[in-house]
């Protein structure tokens, strides 16, 4: 089987590179209309053979599966044209731009059998892969809330505010780390120089008085990528900045003792030991398409597979429109579908 | 002229011992119902004189001004007395419990002719007093953002939530350094061991797209206090839990060129150099200390005047107002009053 | 039993103080023939005692033991003259301002049967005790070798160079880190602005290769103190600086695997888990306090006794003499005696 | 011209694949012994031409310049051939094994009237340009000292020390900033794994009291690469670790006052401002294959010239020869030659 990657721009290289090298994979095809990145992406690689449209890559049988790295709004239609096609399907995040959008290729992969992922990378890191086990292990107890913040001096995009550029990579490891259906969002922002926000702070309430929240900006002087998360038992770290140690463990939190006589819980924080565990390097891009490879072989549903991807779009969606209106919580049971 | 001291808890012998050292103030009265507070006070700072009682104080025409080092809930009953009885009146912050009393404050000093002070601290330090010259001087440029973290593993409250503990800092370090009138205010929350919010995000906004943002939590497992503004021509970081460089100035921004036969505006970002200040390392309390007594005698206004405080209070009411309401955008336009 | 402490400079009220509200101490004894140093601390300790001269603390028999806290060159004659009179002695670090010096306080502590304590200080902290823990336990497997860095922008002295001001304290947490006899000692520096050298290295070399390495330096734009102490199972770190993880140990380290039949041994490098203790944080001088008082009474032998404090004085000297000579190696064993 | 890149081997193709975009380059040809070294390598640098042997490099009279990345000892007979058969010589770092053979390459490319050019890479990055001038324009003031630390878990060599592996980087960025010829050398160091030592401490002394000082270690659970340099106006921090902000200039110093009517002078710090320079991002190496051009073309000295490489290994021999020699002190003065 070989594999197509449709978008020769900053992302889709990387996507070429790490196929070229993934076990079962006998080729990848990458195909532009801009001639410029297609010759500087063969230069590069000149193991990646050459299309010349879209179509000749529906058309051929070698080719089994489709990656799309263009822009969101071509997600949707040549998604759905790939899913009719009869190739499987991964899509650079986030996934539609719109949760409608998210559906019909989520329907469309179920109905012709097809596999169907998303590249939510992220979650393919030691960083993150580790800090899902602690939350699975019962090793941070119940999850109390999820804060990130990823700030830069960021490149504005044309077509899109910072929500939809920043926010899918945060969204996705909560998504994978957190075990619960979020059920409504809030978002404020701002923009300064053209239509777009170009800073927010996204909400996102959970049961059980869990919440996440989420800044985003382009307009930081210092690059941040940083995530809490308290637990009932520990609490963690993720500092994406770290050289070394990116996850750290904490060993503190509150004890609370009820006290029958009294007419007041008696809460006491606790502290103790901190430890960064070592965390796996392989690059999250090659586990990625590993992973790929071998759903589409097996059946399997991948890790990020098409309804993480659907997940991250409606809260995308429901924090836009929040945005709009100032802040107004929106509730997501059925938003956008 | 003397000054008493009411309430020897945690605070208030930081008050006492440093009006002990401020020039013309002739003797420090300290008064406090529980005896064992009262005892530790004296045993360290053998100086100061004893009171038996609020109403002694409230009598004795050596004693000029009365500083309130109380439980909030004191400051709007105690200070009203002591406008009353005719002395100047410092307030730890915040000023009050409610934006009614608080300006009932205001307008008791006001017609009192007494000086009416809050003790932001903070407005006080080498570092926010630099920021403030750094704004006012158009160094900055306009002012797009402010981001305030403020997070720590903290002691539970009994009587009010994290908001009413940890954001009249920041808030006050706000209104000091923006010289806006903010509109509206949002806030959303989570408490996980009793009644009160133990995390909570602020949002405030101001006219021109200007939005401050506040992340206030006791649950953290790492001790944050940091500040980011963004102006238009610089940018800068304030980290208190620096031991050296706590403010750090970026010449880097956003530069907009229209372009007139374009339908886009062109954005692009600009990166230079990193300056770090040197900051004042005066106590911050012994200068907030010398300028209560220097404004008592020239009839000036304090810096952190009740004005200050009761902009400061009724952010914090509409935030606890909002975090009751899921987050509902509050309206400051007579908020409270 | 009551305690002199003579000298009130910069350290001697810390001393104060803490022997204050040490157990089994009947009452604290201050002497300063400078009036402003005894004024000053007798204004903020209050419950010390004064004395008028050193004679009449050596005259007094409710005073059972002497802490000087006096210039370096001080140290000697006035413990000479507290041992005959028969007082316990605690000396601030270092013990003495030469080797024989230092002897002869030992000796005539062992004749008259006192107890003779140093005060390293740092060998008190939490940190230094938990990696003496941690290198006692075997945790640290054999350790290859202790690199010091103690460095800032430092007040000169006026009597002597840097190594007699920063280094007394790196040298005594080897001492008690490092269960190893010192053979030589090698030392170079130099100086910038009057006689003494203002920044220094120095070498310490320990049977098996294992070597010790310190820099002390007044010229530092930063404030670093650092330790790198490498050993065959784990290495740590020790960053005084940290605001709360001071000691990370790494699970990282060499293994050697002999392979027979190459000529070569085959060395890799292992990397794991990091792990940051919880550390004790009780005031180091409190402890210390307790041990003298406790040493006194039972007659048990100070962790940092007299000899302790004799081993670090003939590495200070012998790196002295070693900076003098261009950094020629000094072999310890017998010197300065 | 083309240019020939002897060993394809760790750094070899980085040196490929800048002169293929280096101006004035109409070739690079690549070779190695090593098959598959040579096959990975114009795998992924398929532009690269390939020779059979190094003499046939020799022979071909369109390859001008020779690029050695060879092990060290390789260096002197390659390089002899080299120039010998007419060709320009840019060398890893260091220039050579011993001083000797460093001056005889110097020596015939100067009777050859050659370009002889060695790759201290680091020279080039933008960090250490900026700092050089900030010494030549005398920012910085009279250099009082130069401490370097470059410390990590290594990889052991199996053919020598921990010195001629790590201290070259920072040898040759002293050799440039520090405009003064070094009198002596003195290092200590310990093996604990094999034959070779894993860790030294270098000292460099200058006149007029200048040192420069360097910890190089392959057993440091973390890594770190700093330089501190004194000067008597501005004290300066290279942090290579860094991700942004890698140079900090500081306003901090050392005043001294003569004061006539005293014996003693009155020595003062003083702290001022801090400030992190922008620095020039460009790969380094692609500076170096430029400036190694255009001194071919020119017949201009590089600035990393064979006498900065000699220079270099004249210091690493020296303190290899006092490794031996626990720490004696080796003169420089025709040291080696």
């Amino acid at each position: 089987m070989k594999i197509a990657v449709v978008g020769l721009g900053y992302w889709g290289p990387n996507l070429v590179r790490n196929f070229l090298s993934t076990e079962g994979v006998e080729g990848v095809v990458g195909v532009d209309s801009r001639e410029r990145q297609t010759e500087r992406t063969k230069k590069k690689l000149p193991m990646m053979e050459l299309a010349h449209s879209y179509q000749e890559v529906l058309r051929r049988t070698d080719i089994g599966a489709v990656v799309l790295a263009t822009p969101i709004s071509a997600h949707h239609p040549l998604g759905m044209e790939a899913l009719r096609a009869g190739k499987h399907l991964l899509v650079e995040k986030p996934l539609a731009a719109t949760t409608r959008e998210a559906q019909e290729l989520v329907e469309l992969a179920r109905k012709m059998n097809l596999t169907l992922m998303v590249d939510h990378t992220f979650v393919y890191t030691g960083a993150v892969r580790k800090i899902k086990e602690m939350v699975s292990s019962g090793r941070l107890g119940d999850i109390l809330y999820f804060d990130s913040v990823r700030v830069n001096l960021g490149l504005f995009q044309h077509d899109s505010n910072v929500i939809w550029d920043l926010a899918p990579h945060d969204l996705s490891i909560m998504e994978y780390v957190i075990d619960k259906k979020p059920v409504a969002v809030s978002a404020l922002g701002a923009n300064h120089f053209n239509e777009y926000e170009d800073m927010a702070y996204i909400s996102v309430l959970f049961p059980d008085n869990v919440i996440a929240h989420f800044h985003v900006n382009w307009l930081s002087p210092v690059k941040v990528r940083k995530i809490l998360i308290g637990g009932t038992r520990h609490m963690l770290v993720y500092d994406d900045m770290e050289p070394s140690e990116k996850v750290k463990v904490y060993d503190k939190g509150v004890d609370v003792k009820s006290q029958e006589s009294l007419y007041e819980t008696l809460i006491q924080y606790r502290t103790g030991d901190m430890f960064a565990p070592h965390l796996d390097h392989t690059e999250a891009l090659s586990l990625l398409a590993a992973e790929f490879v071998r759903c589409i072989k097996t059946g399997k549903k991948p890790t990020t597979d098409g309804t993480s991807g659907l997940n991250v779009v409606r809260i995308l969606e429901a924090a836009s429109q929040s945005l709009k209106d100032q802040g107004r919580l929106i509730q997501l049971d059925d938003f956008g579908g």
